[in-house]
């Protein structure tokens, strides 16, 4: 854990108050994957034998990832390090280190100079947690001052030489399956925005209690995305998938991503589509952030109905890419219809790049 | 590479042609350690048995890191691969892949519609031009839309295991070194300060031609920092070395770091110390961005006078620490006086954290 900045006078003690504080938290690794961890110009990772490493970086900005008057700063930090332990869990990879580059305004680090109660700090709680429990040690990073927060998450991932699920190997005739549920991130937006317009909680989120009963199993799915490293990790030892990639975009937009890469084609039934209850087809078609699993399988594959308590539903089927032939459709009453990537714009009211 | 953003009109051109240039100018990679570069969900390493893989990253920020009327895109893009490599360094590992997370505001990227001659473009020249040099591919990434320019650098390396240079191992009794000159990063700024009010240049940094020929060498310093990588490969690989870091926030500053991972004490006979011409002491003592390397070395080793052509200057002693001892102390024609760590505020008005 480097920083970015001085050290000088309070920025000292705000800055070495996050440093210990990730440090502490961060425990001393039980892994043998990490040879020396926060504290040296680099951590040293030991890879296995016939182990390739996995590597993904993810950006978390205030305002287009998260928001500061809806998340709680524990669900930012989750949610921060959930994204990159899903792009492990579609490669079908195991979580060995992560490291947290966090950029921080002064106000939210020290207000009226209570650490623990801190923004900082409770963003760091909600991301350790997740680390804690995807057994994912955190092995460094960088700390700067930046007039907004945010975090670029680097996961890193073990998976055997060669046998890393790709986007890129779909094959025409395979089977489109995802895990669990659909829509319920994204149809949450709507219930947030007016709850946090009525109740002006400020930056630490809306305040748990006041959430109505009826909303709370939906608002979970948002605040708390499970990553499917159990699921990856099945499908690709058992060699279940043929592809896989996971939802963070939207449906549309992730599969269209697939078979861009797979040069195929695919066709969906939405009358199969696994939606949240919450939720509605829209949202299941095109909302983000729901960090299921995507993923192909030849029609000979035996496909449990579950893989540890989650579902897995088959939703339709790849195709040899036609020209003429759009990337993807979906079935209708009047035929298959061509399905845009529609993929989710997250929170921020200017469209993003 | 991944997008962070939506999928839909103007936004989605901009990003694609981002992640196009990325891709297009990263090139295919020759290195057999990259198995798979961007654009799956990870990318895959494949480490050479017997190796480890040593990790660091760095955010760079506008405004506190570069200034967009001080630094020209191409500096600033070079700077932020710079201040990783430079880790990697005084690790004495090799470079195998770098990863970006970049955050770009709109009008950065695309103005008046004219992709190549943007900051994002010229950004990415002088980031992937350093990467190059340094045979470093660029293996993937994350892209978002930010109120203001920032990069998260992520630069993986290769040292053989057990044989990377630490900050924690130094030695009382063993010599302390630097390479190269000091001071020049810091020395440049009150030029720049100076130039910045006059040109008003705006948001593509100060025009190269507009620089004075005199001052070129000293500015040279500090848009253009050489990262190390021959001096601590050649220092790991040869045994020379017993402890090393890189010199990014000052001497004083950074030596401090060294002695308390090492539980010594260190002393600098400022007469040794190699001042660029174009600073003085105070600089070459405190100011940061010369990403020179640091080590110590046992008084038995021989110390070669140039490694690749970059001096190799001793500059004091490690000492073992003390109760009432301070971390360093400089010697004076009063004596050894404490030397506390005054490192460098980067480009901020405002205290960092």
């Amino acid at each position: 854990m480097q920083s970015s900045s001085a050290n000088s006078g309070n920025s000292d003690r705000s800055e070495l108050a996050i440093i210990r504080h990730i440090r502490s938290r961060a425990g001393r690794s039980a892994s043998k994957a990490i040879r020396l961890g926060i504290g040296d110009d680099c951590a040293l990772l030991r890879p296995e034998p016939g182990q390739e490493l996995a590597v993904t970086t993810d950006l978390t900005i205030a305002g287009t990832h998260f928001r500061l008057d809806w998340h709680t700063p524990e669900s930012a930090g989750h949610r921060a390090l959930a994204r990159g332990l899903s792009d492990l869990a579609a490669m079908g990879a195991v979580p060995i280190a992560a490291f947290l580059s966090l950029g921080l305004p002064r106000e939210l680090a020290h207000p009226k100079g209570r650490w623990a109660t801190s923004w900082a700090a409770r963003f760091l709680d909600g991301l350790l947690a997740l680390a804690r429990a995807y057994k994912t040690p955190l092995a460094g990073g960088d700390l700067s001052e930046t007039p907004i927060p945010l975090a670029d998450i680097v996961l890193i991932g073990s998976v055997p030489a060669g046998k890393a699920l790709l986007r890129s190997t779909a094959l025409a005739g395979h089977l489109l399956y995802v895990t669990g549920v659909l829509g319920g991130g994204a149809a949450s937006l709507p219930f947030l925005d007016r709850m946090a317009k009525e109740s002006k909680e400020g930056r630490m989120g809306l305040n748990p209690r006041r959430i109505p009963k009826d909303l709370k199993p939906l608002l979970a799915r948002h605040f708390w995305p499970q990553p499917r490293i159990a699921q990856g990790l099945r499908l690709r030892s058992q060699g279940l998938a043929s592809a896989a990639i996971d939802l963070s975009d939207g449906l549309s937009t992730d599969l269209t991503h697939l078979c861009e890469e797979s040069g195929m084609a695919a066709e969906i039934d939405p009358a199969l589509l696994p939606v949240h209850p919450g939720a509605n087809l829209g949202y299941a078609l095109h909302g983000g952030d729901d960090y299921e699993l995507l993923f192909t399988a030849s029609p000979d594959a035996r496909i449990p109905k579950t893989i540890g308590g989650v579902a897995i539903t088959r939703i339709g089927r790849i195709l040899p890419a036609r020209r003429n032939r759009p990337a993807v459709t979906i079935l209708t009453p009047r035929g298959p219809e061509p399905l845009k990537p529609r993929g989710w714009e997250h929170f921020s009211d200017s469209a993003p790049l």
